[in-house]
This record gives C-alpha cells, structure tokens and sequence, in this order.
C-alpha cells in the first residue's frame, strides 16, 4: 500500500455527503424569516409541535409512578438487547393489538419516532429508490432520507376534500424505483382521520402496485368524537406495513425518546431480510434507554383511558375554538381538524397583495402580533400556515383575536381586490 | 410521470444495501460459535461488556437521584435542540476541561457513545471512503461504517508493547481516501493506556497527514495505579479531533444511552461545515432521552472522586487477580492491562493442537467449564480470547480456575507438539 502524497498541503476537513444532504426544512425555512416578535407584545409560539411547552399538559402520574420505579431497579442500567428488552416489546405487542395480530417478535423498540421512521424507510429504501410522502406532510421524512440519497417524491392530499389522499395522483408517482408509500394518519399537518374506505383505497394501490407500507401512526387514538381511527395495517390483507409509533404524543412525553416500529406482514413478504435487516440497523445505536425500557409495561398497561380521554376532548375543544374564531377572519380559511393537534389555515394570498407569499404573512403576523404560525412551505405546501392546538385555552384564544387584527389590517376589500387585478 | 409497469407480478421486498450491510461482527461470530454451556457448571459469562450484568456494580446514590429529581420536572418531557439541552451541554463541558478548552457549543448530545461514534464516523467520512480502525479494535467501527459504504482498514497495535500503536503500520495504512484515524484509549478489548510521548507521536502521523482524529475515550479515566490517563486533545497543536464518551462505562449505566461528542478544533478546520454537518446528522434523531440530560449537570458535578477511585481499584484487583491466575494457565499468556475492563489472553494454539483455532477453544472450554470469553476474531485478532474484568471476585476467581482446569486437560506437553510438529 502506497503512503499518501496529500495534494493539498494545507489543513482541509469537509463534511460528508449525508451530513450536508440531511438537510431540516422547518428549520432552514424558520432560520431564513425574519422573525423578530413586536416588543410590546408577549410572544405566542403557534409552532413547534410539542404538547409539553406551556406546561398545561402533563403525563399522568401512573406514567411517572413508571419510571420512578424502574430508577431503583438495577435491571433498568444494563445493556438491552439492540430490539429492546421482550418485556418491553412484548407490551407494546399487546397494546398495538388494535392494529391486527402483533407478537413481541414483531416490535422493534427505537428512540422515539423519528428514529423509527429513520429504520423503516432505510431498510425498505436504497440509495437512488424514492418513497413516497403526502403533501402537505411532515418533513423528517425529507431530512431522513435525501442524506441517505433516497428521493422524497410527493403525492397530493386534497385541501378540499378533508386532505384525502388524490389517489390517481398517487399512483401516478409510483415508478420503478420506488420502495414505500408513507401515510401519516391522523395526519401532520393536517390534522386528518383517513376513513376505513379511503385507507382501503390507499391500500388497494399499494397492493396493485407491490408496495409496502410506512404508517406513521404517532397519532393513533388522537381522534375527535364522530371519528374513528383505524390502523392501517388492521385492513391489509396482503400489503406488508411498516407502522411507526411512540409514546411522544399520546403520552405526552416528547423527550424521552420511546418510539418503535411493528412488523406487519401477514404473508411474509418481508421475509427473512427485512426483519433481519431491521435487526441489524437497530443494532448502531442500541434502541432506547432502559431506563424507559422498564418502566414502559406499567406505562402502557397503567394508564387509564381518562387521561386519553381528557387529552383529546381537550384539544378537540381548542380546533372548535379556533374554528370558531378564525373562521371570522378576513381572507383566512381555517380547515376544521378531525385528530392530532394541528389546524392549517389557507391564507387567501391575492386578498394580501402586500405579502408576496405566506411566508411574508407570517413574518408579519409575527413582528406585528407576536403570533408565530408555521409557514406551509415547512409542509411543501404554500398559502397555508399550521397552528398547534395544545397550548393553553387562553393563549389560543388570544392568539386567534391577534390573528383577527392582523388580518382585518391587512386584507384587501372584495373592490380593492378587482382593481388591483385590473391593473 | 409514467404508471409503473412491475415486471415481476408477484410480491417481493428486500432489505436496503444499508441494513444488509451492517453487521455485527461480534453477533455474527458468537451465533455461528456451538456454545452450550455444561449443564453440570454454572455458566460463567466473561463475554459482555456490561460492567451491570452481576449486580455487583452500580451507579452512586447521586447519580441515581439526580434522575429521581429529574422526572419532578415538567422541562424533562419536551423535546430538547438536536444538540442537546444547553445545561446538559454546558455540564459536559466543564467535565471534559481535562480535553483541553471546551465550550458548550464544542458538545453535541447522542444516544450513547455508538451513536456519538456514528455521528463522528458519518460526518467525517463518505460512502468510498476509508477510516483507520486498530486491530484488535471494538468492532462497532466496522458495524456503523461499513453500512454506509465506508471501508474500514485496519493498523496493527502490538502485542509485546502494551499494545502500542505500529506507527509504520499506521501511516502505510493511510491513502488518498483516507478520511480519520480512529483511536481508543484506553482500549476496548486490550485495556492499554497510552503515554503522553505515545499519543504524541500518533498525532505527528496525523498532522503530517493532514487527518482528523475520532478519539474513542469511553473508558476515559479508567486507569491503574501508575498510569495516567491523557485526552488525546489536551496534546493536539493543529490535529482536529472529535472526542467520544459517555456516561455508559464510568457511571455504570449503559442502558441510559448517554454519549456525547467534544469538538475541538484549535485552528477552525473543521469550520463551519463539520460543525453544522454534526448539526444536521443530529437532527435526524433527536438525541438522548431529555430525562437524562436534566440530571445530567447534577450527575456530573455531584459523582463523588470516592465512587470512581472505587471502581477503579476494584477492576485493577481484578486485573492482578486473574493474571496471576492465568499466568499458571499452561498455553496461554494473560496480558495484563493498564486501564478500562477487559484483559487480553493469548492462546498459544500450537499447545492445544486440538483445536483448530481460537473459536474452537473457546467453544470447548464452555461446553466442558461453562465459562465463555470472546474469541479474538470478535475483534479482527484470532488467537487472543477476551475477558472482562467486573464480575465479582468470587466469579472470576472461580472462572480463572476453570480455565486453568481446561488448559491443564488440553495443553500438550513441548515433548509432543515436537513431536506433532515432526509430523
Ligand atoms: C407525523 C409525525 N411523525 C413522527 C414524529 C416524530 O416523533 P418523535 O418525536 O417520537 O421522534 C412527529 C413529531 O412531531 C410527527 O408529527
Ligand atoms: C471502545 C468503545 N467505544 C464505544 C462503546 C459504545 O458505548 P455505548 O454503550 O455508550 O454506545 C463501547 C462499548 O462497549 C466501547 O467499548
């Protein structure tokens, strides 16, 4: 082997190609507003999505009770296996029952969410495939895997018609070299609850098409009354899914990094490889930590259905509320949710000629108001913004007169709208 | 966008290169090994690195507590920034002072040390790439990069110097795409400590080479009486360095899953792009459970000296314990280590002429003494076994004397291997 002779005699360390292609759009999005809240107001962040932030919603006690005990435990220090402990996976298997026949072989335990999507779409895609993701849609998908060179290709979910996947559109975008349909159901943004049809639809054009699934149901349960959720996978009969899932929002417990995937593949089309494969990607890092590990039985066992219960009624209340309000104002066309915790807002543009687009909406919104709303782009949707519905009674309220103001201050009358389009 | 015309009708889905190709060297060897223990002896595992599995060693109080206060605190249950909590961050700063200077924008957060390891590796490296790994070296080296299509080469450490590293070795190993030079110190499996003149002079070969270092120093003040423990940091002029660690070996919780990475980069060469690229890897995950970061600066500043000098002397009397054991063993050779948890055991196979190699041997000495040590080829060196040194006494004591046993049965005598030799 021949001694390196550096061309270049100076000093020159670069960034690796997934470290530059993994790439946050939010937060890229976010990083180049300008975002300075009026000083005369107290700022009201209607951004970022955790449930935890203002401090009004709290995991139950049972769930604390959990890990105060598995502290004392020694078993809750050591190594776990690269999957997680089988207890721990054998307790999800019994609280993912809703999602079809599921054993503690079928659970792989990851940190948080993120990591388990992370899992499911690198070990169903290879650098060069693509997956598809919905759009408007959560972009950890896009952070990812373009690092992993695998392309995002984007399949439209219809505003109009309760953000339903375009189904044609959808199996439009399929093409040889693509891996996996994403669903996020309830979803995120949108705020959406597929029906039994349409996620049987969905499934039809993953089946006619031989395609796994990613279920990105970190949303399961999160539902409002009159809807019901149903896990993608209770309804597969032949399509192999990847449901992705945690304790994050449900349990209202975003940083602790509990998130795992189960195995759905009634008829072994996953095999022997993908189950291994998914053996072998969650031996890098070692799953989540055992501390959680332990205590995760009596969190997922312990926890009465009123705190679920009270959560959502909760939030559910506050998308009426913001409904109410918001519907109210000028050039705004709020989209009433049906789960999750999230509203988007269209933002009637040509009735804001002074902005050129949402994201100058917002940065207004912002230095005028003191209300800070997401711009669609961060969904690869413009003319929308979203709204998190967690924070406090209060503050929404609040929030959505400011909202009113500023919309009443900027819009354009109905006159001023043709003049200016004559013109 | 053409429909997609699936040549093959039936279903089939397969692993990603990425999942295919990162193994476990260690798993794969140990499931391919026929270890069943004698269902007459206890099993006596000396094989997994987890100082926790006998119960003999255990976190401090304040360690534990910490975590006890943490899980009171609402700010425990939110998502943290990708790079951690800045307290967290902080915290592990003024531990690593040691290192040299560091601030709290030199320290990133990760899911255990694996993942801080896959950060720096990822971040450093490309898919063609090449980074220096040392034989006999931890094999999570091979597992993380060779998934992302980075080679792994390897650099002799030597055997009758305490395992120094072959500098000559080291710097022939190096080509044009060599990205880092991975050192670990004190090691995992062999237990060396390198001097300052040692550390040195591997720096020189770096500098000369213009590569940056990832210094593996998990078991960082895991050292024996006479020796010292010196960050490869504290001593590098120009070399950039990213520094791995954790809270795994030192505070006996290795399910917790907290690692981190230290930058130091005295003359800004790794600027702005390997800084952001750690940035934006750590994205993709979110980091270590935010249970622990809260009690991380608690952990950090209120471990008692007492609690690690107690570890410490504990293993270092293991270490002398079962050399002084296994130095009696016919046909092998013990090496005694200078720091970490392991020792380093040569098998003179030519002596045990029964055996083809070393996994042989230790196949056989579980199946007939239940004991069970790691084969060298778990960590790219055949003819060494591994143990691990924090077991209690009692166990290790037994344990040397099994061995002892078996080499007694199996070892020929000078006058028959001349005479096999013959042969
Ligand atoms: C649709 C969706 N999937 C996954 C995640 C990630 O969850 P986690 O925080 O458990 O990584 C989120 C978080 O907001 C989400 O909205
Ligand atoms: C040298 C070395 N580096 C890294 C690790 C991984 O540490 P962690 O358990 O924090 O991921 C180990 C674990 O045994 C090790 O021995």
């Amino acid at each position: 082997m021949s001694r390196r002779s550096r061309r270049n005699p100076v000093w020159e360390v670069r960034a690796s190609t997934l470290a530059r292609n993994t790439r946050n759009l939010i937060r890229e999005i976010i990083e180049n507003l300008d975002v300075q809240p009026n000083p005369d107001k107290q700022l009201i962040a209607l951004s970022v999505g955790d449930p935890t932030t203002f401090g009004n919603l709290n995991p139950p006690d049972q769930v604390l009770q959990a890990v105060r005990e598995s502290i004392e435990w020694h078993t809750s220090r050591g190594y776990g296996p690269a999957k997680g402990h089988i207890e721990a996976r054998q307790a999800v298997a019994e609280y993912s029952a809703h999602q079809g026949h599921v054993t503690a072989e079928d659970v792989v335990l990851c940190s948080g969410c993120s990591h388990a999507i992370e899992l499911a779409v690198s070990v169903l895609a290879d650098s060069g495939q693509n997956v598809l993701v919905p759009r408007p849609g959560f972009m950890i998908y896009k952070t990812l895997a373009e690092g992993l060179g695998i392309d995002i290709k984007y399949y439209n979910l219809l505003s109009d018609q309760q953000w339903r996947v375009d189904l044609d559109d959808l199996e439009n975008q399929i093409d040889d070299d693509t891996a996996a349909i994403i669903v996020i159901n309830p979803s995120n943004p949108c705020g959406s609850v597929y029906s039994r049809e349409h996620l049987q639809d969905i499934l039809e054009v993953a089946s006619r098409n031989r395609l796994p699934i990613i279920a990105d149901e970190i949303y399961e349960h999160f539902v409002f009354s009159d809807h019901e959720f149903i896990s993608m996978s209770a309804l597969s009969k032949d399509v192999p899914i990847l449901t992705c899932s945690g304790l994050t929002k449900r349990f209202l417990v975003p940083g602790w990094r509990m998130g795992w995937i189960v195995i759905h593949d009634r008829n072994n089309i996953f095999g022997k490889e993908v189950r291994k494969g998914l053996n072998n990607l969650a031996t890098r890092i070692l799953g989540p930590s055992t501390l959680i590990q332990r205590a995760l039985p009596t969190i997922l066992k312990n926890t009465p259905q009123s705190f679920f219960d009270e959560v959502v009624l909760f939030i559910e209340n506050q998308a009426k509320l913001a409904y109410k309000e918001l519907v109210l104002a000028p050039g705004l066309r709020p989209i009433m949710p049906q789960g999750a915790m999230y509203m988007m807002i269209e933002i009637k543009t040509n009735k804001f000629p002074e902005f050129k687009n949402e994201l100058q909406f917002v940065e207004r919104l912002m230095s005028e108001q003191s209300v800070f709303c997401l711009p669609g782009q961060c969904f690869e949707f413009p003319n929308y913004m979203r709204i998190v519905l967690t924070v406090p009674e209060e503050i929404l309220r609040e929030a959505c007169r400011r909202i009113i103001i500023f919309c009443q201050e900027h819009v354009v009358s109905r006159e001023k709208i043709l003049e200016i389009d004559e013109n």
